[in-house]
């Protein structure tokens, strides 16, 4: 056990805006929702998914919308009104939360709810990454039910999806409310068992977040090169390095989709990496040739301080650096690639692990 | 109190086409389901409001959609799931069902989830007539929650709306789901006590589609006028009679929007009048002149035969004559206007009970 206090959210904002791929949600604004709840409330215990209770019931919750949106319509505590719809509607009361996805803002959102109802957070998440769709988070790959749940936002409207014939119903239920709801909602799903979690949950990534982060930042305080500092903590490789030279980016059906284009320095002149993305990054093409595929992450930092750039913040002129890092084991299954391969976004591209 | 039989449905059609403005769903298809219901789980009680006892249980049931959609995906049994969903959100089980309106085919949507449930029907409901959204309803304008309502489609999936912070929320948040579902759904409101009902209701208006119906079918038999036999059943007027030149319609967002033109016949000859709908009419003007506005009546019948031509049956030639006649008192008071009136509507228009 650790506990999540003010001093580790800068470290836990970089470190998953790096393993958000891009989404997930503005990490910087998540981490200043955060410090001000953990200011208000107290610090938040985060247990290891073996230091849980046998009998804990484990609430996910999250935020749902458009990382373009987010930046402009801050969430409130919507995820704490959520955690409630969601007790409210199964008559039980969460022991502990957890994220949804280890990417940018959600990484943070339990410690939020947390911090006000008083819960623990587990040291897990439903994705190791981020993805765009509710549905694709490894709980539900692997068995658990994704309703009911329910869909807050901060005026005061709340939803429960009951009932869904797949868990892909439950996210277009729940996205066709978040668009009426702003753009910008939170969910909480029914409690899950301790089993549950540690069979299902991708473990002990709010500390890899945290690591991650507290890497980056001595590595710039001592002058030394902070991606060399990131691979060293996360297995991977530089995919391409150059500067951003074309954005393409709009904000429809309740997601950010676009492409990005990135024209290489230095090692990589006189190449092109061409980066589609659906609120996350999802296929990177480097002249032409696919170099890493959803479910592995593709993950673009600013070359010089190893400052993560999420989709809501990139912009012409950039210099990033794009990492690759393979998916965590849950995700590279048949029934996980299913879910999140290449083929579950419309892509005609095989998934080939990316070797490091 | 009376019984809904295989023999009161013809009757109840024509009289709910009648009173549902154009709006309400097709009440042909909307008898056929009801047919089928009662001649499998057998027939259904209707009691008056004064005829329930103290301590019932009334949950209003309905479709949601656009009517032009409901005639190519016919709804089956989602009224009873909706029932179902929200007995099992509330924790409370019905002792009676209401319709939402007395329009086309959610006159008897109730009949059929009763039938099904062995439970009976009030001889009231929400509207007196048939009106686009849900939040609409003289339950709602006079204190009655309208939340948490269950919205359930033929697939399977449900969702409850939980609380919003008005009733148009309701409104947006479930017709968002309808969209997803396909445009056609049911729903079910928390249970209303007997004060509610009959205090807020609509009373007696399921006998009085059975009489319009019946005096309708009685003149044509006698080849007597059966535009006479429905003033005299129902006090009102002729607004207009002619031949449809023109019919501007589209499905979006939801509803069957559009515009109708009929160019007068006989005593009309050389005039016009323009009908504009959202699912029901809403504002009738002749020769440019408003002659009658929501929420009085504004009913198209076919000239010959006094059937009424609902949105998504209405076409090109059609001999029809345009009836009139006066809103229900619940909806001419200020809370009533306010919800169901000229301008919610976003017409600039005000208000004048129509003279008959």
């Amino acid at each position: 056990m650790w506990q999540a206090t003010e001093n580790e959210l800068e470290s836990i904002a970089i470190g998953a805006g790096i393993l958000g791929t891009g989404g997930g949600g503005n990490p910087y604004i998540g981490q200043l929702r955060a410090r001000q709840a953990i200011r208000q409330w107290g610090s938040v215990d985060v247990l290891a998914p073996d230091e849980l209770p046998e009998d804990a019931r484990v609430v996910c919750v999250g935020g749902i919308g458009a990382p373009t949106v987010g930046i402009e319509k801050v969430r409130d505590l919507q995820s704490y009104h959520a955690l409630r719809a969601i007790e409210d509607y199964t008559g039980e009361n969460a022991t502990a939360l957890i994220s949804n996805e280890i990417g940018g803002s959600n990484s943070v959102e339990p410690l939020i709810a947390a911090a006000m109802a008083g819960l623990p957070v587990v040291d897990a998440d439903g994705m190791g990454r981020a993805f765009p769709e509710f549905q694709m988070k490894t709980f539900f790959v692997y068995g658990v039910p994704c309703c009911p749940m329910a869909v807050s936002d901060e005026k005061g409207n709340s939803v429960v999806i009951r009932e869904t014939i797949d868990p892909r119903w439950a996210e277009r239920l729940a996205r066709s409310v978040t668009i009426q709801m702003g753009c910008v909602a939170c969910y909480a799903v029914a409690p899950m068992s301790t089993e549950q979690v540690r069979r299902t949950a991708v473990p002990l990534t709010l500390s890899l977040a945290r690591d991650l982060g507290d890497a980056v930042k001595t590595a710039r305080h001592h002058g030394d090169d902070p991606l060399e500092a990131i691979l060293s903590i996360c297995p991977g490789k530089v995919l391409f390095s150059g500067k951003v030279v074309d954005l393409e980016r709009r904000t429809t059906a309740g997601f950010a989709r676009g492409s990005l284009t990135i024209d290489g320095l230095d090692a990589y002149a006189g190449e092109r990496m061409v980066i589609e993305f659906q609120n996350e990054n999802l296929v990177a093409r480097r002249d032409g040739v696919v170099v890493c595929v959803v479910p592995d992450l593709i993950c673009a930092v600013a070359t010089d301080l190893g400052e993560p750039v999420t989709t809501e913040l990139m912009r012409y002129g950039l210099r990033v650096t794009i990492l690759g890092f393979p998916a965590p084991a849950l995700w590279t299954s048949a029934q996980g690639l299913a879910v999140a391969g290449p083929q579950a976004f419309g892509y005609d591209v095989d998934y080939v692990t990316l070797a490091v």
